[in-house]
């Protein structure tokens, strides 16, 4: 192994995974803010929400670990009845793997040959790992590299959605590449991936169901394609917590990546539900907990969290239980807080609740997950694939 | 020590701060993506530049390592010629201090007991760390605390430039603050802070510096107040790069807080300088390198950076030395690129250099950085201090 690599190795491998248990259980109020806090009853009720509807729309389900990063949450995961999970980047699936969640779907294209090499280096430890192709040069190289190794690689064909982000393009090409793909020695065709991350945050459920029909539509006909050709491939993965429950009415997608609805943010809680205004199938159960440090003047006062805390890519923070305020980016370190008619006074040092606007890059940001029940915080859970987007 | 405490004591105390040098120079290409890099002959300049510039005002630098989180790019500042460096959060303190770098101000306030125990410890330990107050109440208690412990603390009064984030009232309530600070029997009045932050980034130097010297007039207004009152403070800390020439004229600050100057991003490049339309007196000297990892269509490529490896509060990234692409970002791990007319063709696999909207944010979601020159990388320096905001 390059010296580099071994590098990358050390990096991702010396992680800790594990939970961390207090001797004492501590109050909320006792975290050294920002802390990224979970509130384990909606967070709990939010996994076993999601399962049931798996269970009962008898599909399987492969949350996306990009989400949380969190080998303790996987676990959790699989526990309640997950196949496997996803992983958006080969750092992420390293650190799954050897926390000991290793089946892995890894569901963003690698072109480059460095990186092939190190997705062949896992593999020959990791079995259970498998990836997406979208273009017929990598399941070339793909195959060679494997074919050294002497082992038969699991791939998915990742078909693009018409989003121009990642996937081949659907119909006759993806039947190409299944042929070649069931042509070389060294790799198997397990499944079809066709991610439509444009439709997740449609609002309203109908509109949006609408759209996503419209979408998946390429999909449908791309996997008759392959049947019409004999090609039977018995996975199609997908779909997201913006369409967990218009997948089963669908029938097309049997591997639901989606990953947001443990947590939740004020960007998926906006969306709308089957049933009501608001997306309320799962709960919001991660906060960034932050202090008040500072009072300019009696209009306004001053957090401890800005871009460095909490994802800046899509909406505002909002306040957990307080009405009439309104929170303004301060900066890298700082949120300020408009008191326009607080529901609830805030003081200086007051520690208080913030929704995130987009779970993911707020999760990216922080080491550990401080998760509490009755105001009390008895473990530390490590967020141990974050930064790892390599 | 509480084991809360005990934590945290441990999260910043194991992390790596020394260069790790590579037996074999490895070629920027070598890297696995995302990946930060500096470029070190313009990173070298930059710092030898705001150092000449320095000695030639007869100010002081004291870098602010919120920016890029490194002791052994504090190391660097300090060897040529910066009295000490900043910190926006006590973390950073804790990682720099740890790491031999222990003239430290704190130029974010604390408000709250745990934060200001943290820091009493962290004192007694490194008695040259010092940090802003910017109320009577934080002052009273920090005083307490420091009189159980027998130290005597260093601090600034932190000025608010009517800029409505931190600090305190210019005029009579600074010389309040003042005359508690120097009845105190444990702390020592070491400075005062005024950070016009939201003077940084107009544009046009006049109007910049027109407008700096209207905002900094209170300050001058303040300082001549304490004068009066026989208060006489050696130091005022402020500014950064985007008033590092306008601060010498202005005769008023004598500690230069600034940060980006060493790596610059597009926002500062775009603000313009004294003697050019760019902001020229640096050179860009940090990039993200990023893959080709798809290719949608003809007119699209699609690169492994997004949302997780590149700030999004700001303006969107521009590549280096190729004309005629737009990034747009594609989600939390993507970036795609639209070839309108591309000067250099980019093709699946390649390895290419961005440019960071905001160096700040940016940095802080990454390890480590990949210093190289002629293309070379020999050496890999941690960011110690990413995502210690707390």
């Amino acid at each position: 192994m390059s010296e580099i690599a071994e590098f990358y190795r050390q990096w991702t491998a010396g992680r800790p995974s594990e939970v961390v248990t207090l001797e004492e259980p501590i109050p909320l109020e006792a975290l050294h803010t920002p802390a990224l806090v979970i509130d384990l009853d909606v967070f709990e009720a939010n996994l076993d929400r999601m399962q049931n509807h798996i269970n009962d729309a008898g599909i399987q389900l492969r949350p996306h670990t990009k989400m949380h990063k969190c080998p303790v949450i996987a676990r959790k995961q699989i526990a309640r009845g997950a196949e496997g999970v996803c992983a958006a980047k080969l750092g992420e699936a390293e650190v799954m793997c050897a926390a000991g969640v290793d089946d892995v779907l890894i569901t963003s294209p690698l072109a480059s040959l460095d990186k092939l090499e190190r997705f062949i280096a896992l593999r020959s430890e990791y079995p259970k790992v498998k990836l997406v192709v979208d273009h017929l040069d990598t399941a070339h190289y793909l195959n060679r590299l494997a074919a050294v190794d002497g082992c038969i690689i699991d791939v998915y064909i990742d078909i693009d959605p018409a989003m121009g982000r990642t996937g081949i393009k659907a119909g006759r090409p993806v039947l190409d590449l299944a042929t070649q793909v069931l042509d070389a020695s060294n790799l198997r065709l397990s499944g079809l991936q066709m991610y439509a991350g444009h439709c997740m945050h449609i609002e309203g459920y109908s509109a949006r169901a609408q759209r996503y029909r419209e979408v998946m539509a390429s999909g449908q006909e791309t996997k008759d394609l392959l049947d019409d050709a004999g090609i039977d491939v018995p996975i199609f993965s997908g779909g997201g917590t913006g369409t967990f429950d218009i997948e089963p009415d669908q029938g097309l997608i049997n591997e639901l990546q989606a990953g947001s609805y443990a947590f939740m943010d004020i960007e998926y809680r906006d969306i709308g539900g089957q049933h009501s205004d608001n997306f309320d199938d799962f709960g919001v159960s991660l906060f960034l907990l932050v202090t008040a440090i500072s009072q300019p003047n009696s209009r306004l006062i001053t957090v401890d969290a800005g871009f460095k805390s909490l994802a800046s890519d899509k909406m505002l923070p909002e306040f957990r239980e307080i009405e009439g305020v309104v929170y303004h980016w301060g900066g890298d370190e700082h949120g300020i807080v408009n008191l326009r008619n607080p529901s609830k006074m805030i003081e200086l040092g007051d520690k208080l609740e913030v929704l995130t606007p987009h779970c993911d890059p707020t999760v990216n940001l922080h080491d550990f997950y401080f998760p509490y029940r009755d105001g009390m915080v008895s473990e530390i859970w490590p967020i141990t694939a974050r930064g790892l987007s390599q």
